[in-house]
């Protein structure tokens, strides 16, 4: 029965570090899409966004049958589903984020949503979401504490992306119009979010092997006081 | 056995409630902090924030120990716990959202972040905001699901105003500068998600009462295509 069990929870984390790539390719596709304006791809990634919401269903309804009939009392198991159920929102999320990202690129076509002077920033924001979503499913994997730590750490690199974003189109020479200023405010805060979400899988992955949050000033959902220096 | 784990459960329905006042009464103090400039009760806000968490929290930890007692094994009681976990999240997202509204009022003191011509539209959002929590909690309570496919189309009313800020914005007349541009865009963003996050809720309640969700074309994070009319 507990080798059974353990099986089952091995399953439990495959399936989420199957998620962490599906999310990775999304968005990685989204911002293809994005700065090329390729509109079959935005719709691809838009409708591919519903095979990740169905995995997160399915995870639910996993983890409801292996409660009735594993009857697992022990706190620490417990723990690890709940925290699993958490863990698949979080990446359900990410999907949903990388859908955004490719409905500015079907919303503009044949229009690039992206100045030029901004193309470089994009795509070094993808580059450290691909990053961290990676690290994310080794952390899922290995459940290694360093590695989680790291991980909350490389956040940093895209609050500093997000930042940035916001100093372009603060300075007074920025040269597009509003309807631009938009679109490049929600990306920046959808890739933002993106890395968030990730972060808030790793800190959850310390929770489960130490019982201590890795920092106490942040909150669960690894929200980094976003708009503190917008 | 049965009995007490039936008036667990209706505990477990009471602090969702209870959460659902707490989320309100957040998002109220901050448009309030938002519209008056109020340093103060912007950082009232950021601070409360932090019990709305904690009371997160504490599910996961209830319903870990009530899974450990009580060992249910009926998948629709599973399903009950597995729903209620979900609902504490969307909750405490709301207050998560409650706050960054607190953090642009914070930002911009002494400064009002919003334009006179953009206040009654603010006022409009946060009273569509409070109909939406106010009444999640009722269908909490009550289970009634003919209110919570009634909550479903309320919705429709946030999405009318998150569109008129968006033709406010980006009328040609529109003198304000980027950085107001910016910060409305994301304040809109933000009570959009607060009653999208409410509608989740609602639509969870119709999930279990029904088996079925309230309509095949959403997801389940009630996510209504934020961008397709921006």
């Amino acid at each position: 029965m507990r080798e059974a069990f353990r099986g089952e929870l091995a399953a439990i984390g495959n399936s989420l570090v199957e998620m962490t790539q599906l999310v990775g390719f999304a968005m990685s596709r989204a911002t293809t899409a994005l700065l090329e304006a390729d509109l079959d791809l935005a719709e691809s990634v838009i409708e591919h966004d519903r095979m990740i919401d169905k995995r997160r269903d399915e995870m639910d309804e996993k983890i409801v049958d292996l409660l009735a009939r594993q009857q697992p009392v022990v706190a620490t198991d417990l723990r690890v589903l709940v925290t699993s159920l958490r863990m698949s929102d979080d990446l359900e999320r990410m999907g949903d984020l990388a859908l955004h990202v490719a409905k500015i690129a079907q919303m503009r076509h044949p229009r690039n949503a992206i100045p030029t002077e901004l193309i470089s920033t994009i795509l070094e924001m993808n580059y450290v979401a691909q990053m961290i979503v990676t690290r994310a499913g080794e952390v899922i994997a290995s459940r290694n504490v360093a590695a989680a730590l790291e991980l909350d750490r490389s956040d940093d690199e895209m609050d500093i992306l997000h930042r940035k974003v916001f100093t372009i189109l603060l300075d007074p020479s920025w040269p597009h119009d509003v309807e631009s200023a938009i679109d490049i405010t929600l990306l920046s805060r959808y890739y933002e979010r993106f890395a968030d979400h990730a972060v808030s899988v790793a800190r959850r992955v310390v929770f489960l092997a130490t019982g201590t949050w890795p920092d106490p000033q942040s909150d669960l959902t690894g929200n980094h006081a976003v708009l503190d220096d917008l």
